[in-house]
């Protein structure tokens, strides 16, 4: 399957749908602070298992209670309709 | 560092302190239900890291949603106070 | 899709294609010992993916450096081929 | 407990015990390749662990099957023997 880089149009469409999300140097980013370290490690365990499910992963870093993700499509060159759907699955973790 | 069991009186008094927890057969244990896969394992890797950070760790199982612990101290063959701090570090992640 | 029950014939050839795993009660078992918690989380959060990515999750305990697994189908009510390939990429984890 | 930076030469046999290791802006850095995403997390639910235990943790980043991981000791502003600790025990992880 072939993963098609998103319009511009689409991807404005798509940052007004997920309002955490910021578009950065063509990624979908959020910044994240949780309580403290376990907090943020429980995150991580889910949208790992998320990522994994979908076959399709995450740029991201961590310090302490702070997470940063990124995500865009590497086989496209650009933000997919994948890194939406990822998007969208880390809101619901964070309910 | 030896760990003491604790007395029959001093089970009690844990086990009302902590309401969500039984006493089963010299075990400190809780069951829980969780909305699927995820919400659970992101739970066990937060208890995995109280436990590691305690030196002190659970037996536990998984089916899905379901995680069932157990909280024993080998070493002193009952129910010590580790096993009390665990709960209430569980009980923390919980919320 | 439906998944289907194995017969008793390829449930035995499953077993011999996987000499390191039992069939106990209609499940297909496992039973690991690792050096410590550390690695033993290690590979659960492996495992973990790996059954997230199949929509398809073990029966599984843990006591510091004890894995024990247990395969089957719920759907199914016995063992499926589902329950062979978990199995078979919880080999490939361990290596 | 306070934490004190150590000093340059200190630094300097750090990182002569640690040849994975190289110090970057005042950080011991390790980058890291796996097999696949599987793999980096495993190896990162372990380093969690390690980290937790210690009250000391890395900032570090993933991508698939890279991880980078970056020690300093923000409380003293350099590297502290926490960050010698933390490297030594990352190293055993890998075996």
């Amino acid at each position: 399957m072939t993963v098609q880089p998103l319009s511009s149009e689409a991807i404005a469409a798509l940052a007004a749908d997920l309002p955490a999300w910021s578009v950065v140097e063509g990624k979908l980013c959020r910044e994240l602070r949780f309580a403290d370290f376990s907090e943020a490690f429980g995150f991580m365990a889910r949208v790992a298992l998320a990522a994994e499910s979908m076959g399709h992963h995450p740029e991201w870093s961590n310090v302490w209670n702070r997470v940063t993700i990124a995500l865009t499509t590497h086989d496209c060159g650009g933000i997919s309709a994948l890194d939406g759907e990822l998007a969208r699955r880390i809101d619901r973790i964070l309910g």
